[in-house]
């Protein structure tokens, strides 16, 4: 028994990558993929590497099409758009899992304040499950909305909620300090992006104010156990454009109390309390050689997300390193890893493969 | 029922990479891997991308052992060591799939003159089969040694095979200009691969005399039906090591005779031909866009060889592309499709992954 | 003394860069700047290496002011709107040395033909210098109106023009195979420049029909002293985009009879004769090390072009390299030395600057 | 008047990086450069950027010849080495700028435990005068030994020293997270600078006990007025490795009491209570557009530090950006400038070239 998919808005990296996935996965049918754009047209025309590999062709969106050809959608449309076309394809009956960021907020002030719109459907917004596999698997197992967890969010999600569930460290002092690939900018092209212009760069583009803070607050207030203490997170989130094409790295600076006791041993309990059975985060700490740290060449091209950390008594810090690749991780990755979880099917189906190297 | 596969000096890229391929192998138990340097090591310490996905250890190298554990094996060793190390491996009934460049030339002369050094076996040269599954198919279903193809031979192989084989082109003056990634020189550190050196460059490292000539001229030559023309061929082989990580590219300039009446109707056909069954092998020719042409950036990761070519009626040319991953469809997915053949199974079997895009 | 120059259409990379190198220019007051997009604003907010360093302003273009203001003007606009432009500064008096490619072909058919449009003021092609100093530096200083050669061009032109003049090579099979850095595709964003497309890539973007393909030919046919042969000349140019910012490599293949008795000796006087007192043009040409031959990485931001070369008698192939940067030595650099020349100062001034290492 | 300075230990990068920058300088006579690797060949053997630019060669050191040939000399040898080849150097009147760490630190015990090794000159450790001309200008005019800062503590004091001097920042809670460019490792080829392993890469290298932390440490504290809290400054410092060639940029994170009264008229005014008369310092603040911040790209080649910052109140932080080319104004760049302070010229003198773009 298979079931069947779709994929709304398919022309964006996030669209093509997903297509790849579920074109492989055993236990899915992808039988509708749109485009506005590019209607008629092959998606292998858009995706050079899926020459040969799949003769879809992306057809126009109506959700009375989408409901007689899929159970599940994904819905890769940005945001803003995502908003006005979700209820319509809940109340078909349809299941949606959303890759953009406009039912990830629970708080419609804070979505309207980062997001700079009044939300159009505020009334699911309860409704909706955030989709971060690890955190929210029991809710998202029986969701008919998940919005998929945002990249540089879940990078910093999967680093600090061990520690904050643990009471280990100060709740107002958190740094992020993220490292992003050029392909996290999308598929439009933008002076920014512009080769000549990012080449040899590491651009500081957005030190405050970044829109995925609001949902890292969200998502590391749900570990505090002290609800006294709820209030008290507070991240300070800055986001560089590096030159590599895929890939996250979110260097989280935080502190701990030097009166509690804090070793590397506490810290291994900590993380392997939270991440044991997860197929897809992985530890890394090796004691020597180049890779002792998490690296996103590593994990470029999967699903997995590498966490590592070093003490630093000399500033009563803790560094946790966390890298994910933008599009798969932090996006069509944990979107199918959450498709899994609500079809009650192996949580890795489709999603088992290595990276590379070199 | 399942073989069983060892890796032979597994320390390298080659080696760190058919590890990862022959592990997702449906048809094959990896059951020995070894390495003089890393013995007792994990492989996963090695190639960081295997950790939590593989246990395997590095284990010395012994005919012995390596007869009792497998049924085929796969040699990473340099050039010049294979040689001592493949008449032990058949005497004792093992099948051996080298990838050094040991036993591919036919002619002991021609490798002593490009590697510099008397060979050690040659009477395997003639026993031996040349790795390119396209080319040589049912000779590598009956053979006990098989030599995989060099990376840059290979891609200029794939190129020009079909218009040598439909005497399209002059012989004597067959330009090829391959532009390689800094993962084909190794991973031996070197000076030429600092990064500091290496980026943004453009090195010009193997301008003429470059060792591939050789296999390319004898591959070619394979193709010409006129016997009395086989000795005519003449190809001007260059090497440039550019700042990607993986893939090839090279592009081939040859000439034609203007009084045939060659058009793009008459490539198609010849290069359809050779390849129209080929699993692996795409032709890639659009009207417009980005991706007309080969490129590597589609094949990096990938058993796929990418074909495009244009016709230059200016200057009598024929503009031939070839791309393909120098340690896949260069290395070890060739050596990998080689097997498929040898054990009689879909030639595909563990290499149809697509590439990324972006 | 001092001379007064101009630089019209300055918001691009070039504009950006002959800026910055007539503001070191000790001979030169560079009074005049414009920009139709960014009149108003400062130079430096579109060419942020020039903060605190010039407070100059882009103005509105007339040839009024032109002539008020300057004596000599760069012009940096596209292609085929310079040719409506050059006429009225010529009637003002002005000198013009032209960026654009309008005026560098002599044949209006063939610019007809490769910029796919009728020339408006093909009175002025005879008269315009094609702006190679090292070609044409006698008409240089007497002439009006300069056409500074293509990128491409110049280091084709280069690296075959001693091999004709000397009559070394066979016409009619040349072949030039370019690479290029991204900065060759100006400040305009594309798809093809978008970082995350143009990231490990080597793209074949122009295989045949390239417009620098009509300028190397009438370049080089100025070289051959037996007028009979003049129409022979036949240049296959190809080029490709790879992922560096700045510089071309210039591969070229050219074959020689085999009974010419050519050895490096006779190459080297070949070269000799022509560059020996170039201060720009430098022989490139050791024994050992990684930068045996020219390489982008070593000329990019400088005014040189490095030239060297292989013989392969195995096929009767001479490869010359020949590598320069395309906005200085392939752009402003050659402007600024022909308004050197033009103005009879000391050629290099204003241009001695080295490249970086590493 | 010209002065006669040596380059001892010149075969590395920043060796490379003085050689070139000394050649230009107006005001300088480079006699003497030193090596043991490549006694005997030309500088331009080793940087091919020199070619035809200088024929100096690498010679044999002793203090005697370097008493005969110089005035002042550059020391660019490892750590370690230089602390028992400056004591002589000294003692023959020489000026010593050494390059190398030995002389950076105060406190001989946190040189100990920084580079693990006892210090063999340790009563040179006052004399030396750390080598921030911004910071120490009056005492570098008469030392004779000036201990270059090193890159990564440079930029980081740059940042933070206005904030720290101005008492606006809390002292025990600084983060920097620094980002560099390969050509910090050196010219000794390392596997984790082997192009294949480093491309594509973010590698969180030394995320704890760096030892320019103790050097930065050391400065910041001489900004603090209030000796009390002279103990109180604590640096959580963190240097990440990236695959651009050269550059660091270091984020500083830092916290400021709510009870202040912090806006950003307040940091401007800090910033130029120190800066504004500095020619190298640039404050780098546009409402709009790519470059509103610092970005290495733009530094890169050059002797300027730009520095840029965003307030944030959500998480009452600054965010202070700092960006300087490791090897110019992080190394040589500042060494040079030194000099010019010690021998009375322009500061300025062969400094002033800017950066490129793209």
């Amino acid at each position: 028994m298979e079931i069947d998919v779709g994929v709304i808005g398919a022309t964006g990296f996030t669209g093509g990558e997903i297509v790849r996935l579920l074109h492989f996965h055993p236990k899915v049918n992808l039988t509708y993929v749109t485009s506005r754009k590019l209607m008629g047209k092959y998606v292998s025309s858009r995706n050079p590497n899926l020459r040969t590999i799949t003769n879809l062709k992306y057809e126009s969106y109506s959700v009375e099409k989408a409901k007689e050809k899929c159970d599940y959608l994904f819905l890769c449309v940005p945001h803003t758009v995502s908003q006005d076309m979700v209820p319509p394809m809940l109340e078909a009956g349809l299941k949606v899992i959303d890759l953009s960021a406009d039912y990830r907020l629970k708080d419609k002030e804070l979505y309207k304040y980062y997001y700079k719109k009044e939300h159009t459907s505020p009334e699911f917004l309860e409704r909706s499950v955030y989709g971060l596999p690890e955190i929210h698997r029991s809710e998202i197992k029986s969701a008919d909305l998940v919005a998929v967890a945002g990249c540089h969010a879940a990078s910093a999600i999967y680093a600090l909620f061990p520690l904050i569930k643990e009471d280990l460290i100060l709740l107002d002092k958190i740094i992020v300090d993220s490292k992003t690939g050029s392909s996290g900018s999308g598929a439009e092209v933008s002076e920014s992006s512009h080769h000549p212009i990012r080449a040899n760069s590491i651009r500081p583009y957005k030190m405050t104010n970044h829109r995925h803070t609001a949902e890292i607050e969200q998502e590391l207030a749900i570990a505090i156990r002290d609800k006294n203490k709820k209030n008290l997170i507070n991240v300070g989130f800055s986001a560089h454009a590096v030159n590599i094409l895929r890939g996250i790295l979110s260097t989280c600076h935080v502190f701990y109390d030097k009166s509690n006791k804090i070793d590397e041993k506490v810290l291994f309990k900590c993380y392997r309390s939270v991440y044991k059975d997860e197929p897809f985060v992985r530890m890394i700490k090796q004691a020597s050689g180049i890779f002792r740290l998490p690296d996103p060449k590593i994990i470029a091209g999967t699903n997995y997300v590498d966490i590592g950390f070093e003490l630093d008594p000399h500033s009563n810090r803790i560094v946790v390193l966390s890298t994910l690749d933008n599009i798969i991780k932090g996006a069509v990755g944990n979107a199918i890893q959450c498709l899994n979880i609500m079809i009650n099917i192996d949580e890795k189906t489709g999603l088992e493969f290595p990276g590379f190297f070199p």
